[in-house]
C-alpha cells in the first residue's frame, strides 16, 4: 500500500511509520510527504531516508480548495491509497476528504473525544485529569471526532508539565499509529457506525 | 470522620467502602446512609452491617431546597463531615453544596470529562472508544465537572456490551473510591485551582 504522510513539523510520529516500515512491522511504503511549512524538519527526516519529500505552499494557492486540488496531485501522481496526517496543521476540507473518505487517518494527543483541538496536553493538565492519552481516528469533517481506530492512557503524574506530559503521551502515539496504520494496511477494520470493529 | 453515603440503588460502591472500612484500610465511619427510594437495596446492605440507613421521600417536601433541608438534619444529626455519593440519582443543589462545599464526593463511570451524564458506559459504547474508565471528583455545581481526585482506565473490548463494559469499569470503581476516600480522610488532598495535587 503507498501511504502519503502530511506534516507541518519535526515529524516524529512520521519517524515511527518511517521505522515501523523499514523494520519489517509494517508492510506498506511511503511514497510522499507532503509539508505545508517548507521548514518542517519532517522533509529533512523524509529526504534522510531517500523518500519523495515535497512542500506545497498554501499561500501560492488562492483557497482551501486550490491547495488540496494540488495535493491531490501529488497524491495521485505517487498512486497514493492511504493518507496519514502526522502534526499537520490544517483542518483536511471537502476536496481531500471526497477522494479519500475512510482513507484518512490522524493521531491526537488525547483520550477523545476529550480535549479536541489545539494543546490538547495543557487542556489535560488544566483540567487536571488523572489519566490522559492518545488516539488514532479516521479524519471526517469534524475536528478530531472521526471514528477512533486504537487509544492509548497514560497516567497524568503529580509534577507534571504540558511538556513532560506531551513527551510520555508522544511515546505512546510512536507505538499505536504504526500499530493502528497496520490494521488498515492488513484491512483488519470494519466500520459499524461510528464504530471501529478489529478483526482478529 | 463520619462519613455519610447518599444512595438510589442496589449500592455496590457503599459495599465498598463499607469493605474498606471493615477491613482496616480506610480509618471512618459511615454513620448514617441516606436514600431517596424507599426500595434501594443500598438500605438492606446498610443495614446488615448495623449502620443507620435512612429514606428521606422526595415526594413529600415541596422542593429540593425544601429536600436537602430535610438530608442537612440528617447529616448534622449524624456529625457527618464528608458526603459520598454512590449511585445517588439526583443533582445536589445550592443548599448541600453550600454547607458541604468541597466535601462532597462522586464516582462517575467514565474518564471525565467525556460522557458525563447518564449513561456514561452506553455513551462509551456508542461512541466507539477504545478506552473507557472511571473517575473520582469533588462535587461542584456542574454536572460532573468537580475537581478530579482519582481516575482509572478500562479498555473496551472488541465483543463489549454497556452491561459487559459496566461490570468492568465497576470493578475499578469498587478500587479508587475507597482510596480516593481514604485520600481525604488523611487530608492529603490540595487544591491549586481545579486542579487537585496528592501529597505523599
Amino acid at each position: 500500500m503507498n501511504i502519503a504522510v502530511l506534516v507541518s513539523g519535526r515529524g516524529s510520529n512520521l519517524q515511527a511509520i518511517i521505522d515501523s516500515i523499514e523494520s519489517g512491522f509494517l508492510k506498506a511504503k511511503i511514497s510522499v510527504v507532503i509539508s505545508d511549512k517548507e521548514d518542517a524538519y519532517a522533509l529533512i527526516r523524509a529526504a534522510k531516508h531517500g523518500i519523495n519529500a515535497i512542500f506545497v505552499d498554501p499561500r501560492k494557492l488562492g483557497s482551501k480548495e486550490l491547495y488540496e486540488i494540488e495535493i491531490l496531485k501529488a497524491l495521485k501522481a505517487n498512486c497514493c491509497e492511504l493518507i496519514l496526517l502526522a502534526g499537520y496543521m490544517r483542518i483536511i476540507g471537502k476536496t481531500l476528504l471526497g477522494q479519500y473518505k475512510g482513507r484518512i487517518l490522524n493521531i491526537h494527543p488525547a483520550l477523545l473525544p476529550a480535549f479536541a483541538g489545539l494543546n490538547a496536553q495543557k487542556q489535560a493538565i488544566d483540567h487536571g485529569v488523572k489519566v490522559a492519552g492518545c488516539t488514532v481516528h479516521f479524519v471526517d469533517d469534524t475536528l478530531d471526532s472521526g471514528p477512533i481506530i486504537l487509544q492509548r492512557c497514560v497516567d497524568v503524574k503529580e509534577d507534571d508539565t504540558d511538556e513532560t506530559l506531551a513527551d510520555r503521551i508522544l511515546e505512546q502515539e510512536h507505538k499505536i499509529y504504526p500499530e493502528a496504520v497496520k490494521l488498515v494496511v492488513e484491512n483488519r477494520l470494519r466500520m459499524e457506525g461510528r464504530k471501529v470493529k478489529i478483526i482478529k
